[in-house]
């Protein structure tokens, strides 16, 4: 039985190492938050952490694949976030991809390690590359997956296009009037754009 | 009469100060892409300009206002741009305009510098204010008052939102199929999206 599956049925209770994973990805996440990508080092993460750096290679490999790690886990209810927005009648989907989106970057808790993968994702290219490979390719392969059209991905990264270029503009360079828009009035004019490009003609 | 107005009418013969100035701002322009904002330091430009940093502070100002000037010249195209958007009926505004975006982007000249200002804006607060003052407020509200309507100005920033969106994942994150894609076909899906922000009910 994986470490995972254990710690979903509550038992064997939860194993040492299982703690120091999770102490060590923490660590992870905020040193990658606070300094970006090329200035956080695995020693760095491992003095955090309060472990040897040997350990943290010993359960997470190099600095990239603990980047990867990280990643994973702050975008895991993301990545499971397809299934979710399949429930329901496709010509809804613009707006429940939209309405998703906001929800992560209006909430403070989700929006600060998010900014800090795209800081990362924009300033280095093995950063770009983990982007790229997990939100990129599995959360949009998995939206256009569900729509079966022929030109399904480049729909699905148009659609994301909008998304990501609103969050640019509104949360990280802060344009005004669009910072402080209700996010509501945002999403009313986003949600049939989104819906255009996914399933529009 | 002022420098500028010198070199506009082309007498009398260009003085050593405004080769200096240039020289300047060059090795600005190029030391802020190469390293971006936080790395990149007065002292360094100076030493690339071949000139004493005390030069540079009496021409521009701060680091802040040195970045800012080098911003200036490279977005000299853009800030004419919504003159030149202005021209033709405004049903076509949507496509000028994705067209124009596209250019910069398509071309290696203007995308190098324009990937650094975007790197610096993501990354340090300083840099993003600056890149809303002149990029944001200038450029969208010069778009904006074309259009004369109630919320041109959100409009028009959600419009960018989709050029702004579609070159981080083309350009900066390199997602597939769209950053193989070609521009055309882009650009025939987005004018139209474009557009609608812009000018749609």
């Amino acid at each position: 039985m994986t470490e995972a599956a254990s710690r979903r049925r509550g038992r064997p209770p939860r194993t040492e190492s299982a703690d120091t994973r999770d102490r060590i990805l923490n660590a992870a996440r905020e040193e990658f938050s606070e300094r970006g990508y090329d200035k956080t080092s695995v020693r760095g993460i491992a003095k955090a952490a309060g472990v040897d750096s040997a350990l943290v290679h010993h359960y997470f490999g190099t600095k990239e694949q603990v980047f990867e790690s990280a990643i994973e886990v702050a975008f895991a209810p993301a990545l499971n976030a397809p299934e979710a927005l399949a429930d329901g009648p496709l010509d809804g989907v613009g707006e429940r991809l939209t309405r998703f989106v906001f929800g992560i970057w209006e909430n403070p808790g989700t929006r600060t390690p998010l900014l800090a993968i795209v800081r990362s994702a924009v300033n280095n290219d093995t950063a770009a590359a983990v982007f790229r490979r997990l939100v990129a390719s599995q959360l949009l392969r998995r939206i256009a997956a569900q729509l079966d059209l022929p030109d399904a991905e480049l729909r699905a990264e148009l659609a994301a296009a909008q998304l990501v270029g609103t969050a640019m503009l509104r949360y990280v360079i802060k344009v005004e009037p669009l910072a402080s828009a209700d996010p509501e009035q945002i999403i009313r004019r986003l949600a049939p754009v989104v819906q255009g490009h996914l399933t529009g003609p």
